[in-house]
């Protein structure tokens, strides 16, 4: 979703102690975060989901990306106010993570109400889109997971098969998330706007495919 | 769901024209009814999509299967008077469907509407449950589909997981059927109503996996 340019957080980013630069890390990000489960989250806004999951699982690592400078900034603030040792930022585009971790680095990768980018000539930039899927394939461990929200419900159809055909299994589906209460999860901030308006939020789990 | 019962149905349903014994005709069916292309509805209670898909593919055969005596002799009146000479009903339970048809002598099967039978303990009654699912696959033709409906987000969760570990593929997918016209799609009775509700239809299509 576009934001308008929010200068304080811009100007914050350029100094803040949670942004990382991600090439300085690769293949040591769990003991640079001194953790044993790395959670990545592609597109974190402003930042409330895993500022949220980082106080409900401190043990785990955290990595937040994010593209847009003034959500970016914004978030970069909170996860430097809350000190949280295990909880960092990288501001990039995420069309090359697979550069940013080693093989099978990552435990869950977390893709949150991602821009559904509905035409179809656009498809490619979806981040589940099979050029991204690939790529999350390699990044993650044999027994990783994409935990993936939404309030599109074209974005959950296309995901679900496109996960389906590039070599992901479906370990969990919900076509009304918050029916029931989750409290091993976090609410990110739209999806707390859609709730609060009696929206359904569908969530798909997948995983690598076990090799025959 | 329970229903009265409606004694001119019962009545009407012992002689009805489209009855039929589905041993009289194993492996004959698309003889039987002069057609390539065989749907079997589970369930059709009163027969109104049975009914609405001849008449959108006359040159299909539909065998429609219901096990409440009222609603099937309520499907079965509307068929004789339709006279359609390629839509005939079973009224059976289907626990045993395999018996009734050769293996791969069935193109579409179709689950609308379904009894979700929410409680655990009755989970193996869901016509998405195992023990269906592999009476499905022997029946079914090799590039065979099941089409399933459903207004209830908890059947179609459990049923995405239970067709995608019983050798199924996901075709098609939607958390949202009616927000899109398909006029190569009829309306089911329960359907109706819900989209008058403004409640989503969710809807799945399967396809037996490949063999390797």
């Amino acid at each position: 979703m576009r934001m308008r340019k929010i200068k304080w957080a811009v100007d914050y980013l350029e100094h803040a102690k949670s942004l990382v630069q991600p090439e300085d890390h690769k293949g040591n990000w769990k003991s640079f975060l001194g953790c044993e489960t790395l959670h990545v989250e592609i597109g974190c806004g402003k930042g409330n989901y895993s500022l949220g999951m980082s106080n409900i699982y401190p043990e785990h690592g955290f990595i937040a990306v994010e593209k847009n400078e003034s959500a970016a900034g914004i978030a970069a603030k909170k996860y430097d106010d809350e000190e949280h040792g295990r909880l960092c930022l990288i501001h990039r585009d995420a069309a090359n993570i697979e550069e940013w971790f080693a093989e099978k680095e990552v435990d869950i990768i977390h893709l949150n109400f991602s821009d559904p980018w509905p035409k179809k000539r656009y498809s490619k930039r979806r981040l589940s889109s099979a050029t991204f899927l690939e790529q999350y394939k390699r990044i993650l461990k044999d027994d990783g997971q994409i935990q993936m929200k939404t309030d599109n419900s074209s974005l959950i159809e296309y995901s679900l098969l496109e996960f389906l055909s590039h070599g992901f299994d479906l370990i969990e589906v919900s076509v009304d998330y918050r029916r029931e209460e989750h409290k091993e999860d976090v609410l990110t901030e739209y999806e707390e706007k859609f709730v609060s308006l009696g929206q359904p939020i569908y969530r798909a789990v997948f995983a690598k495919k076990k090799e025959n």
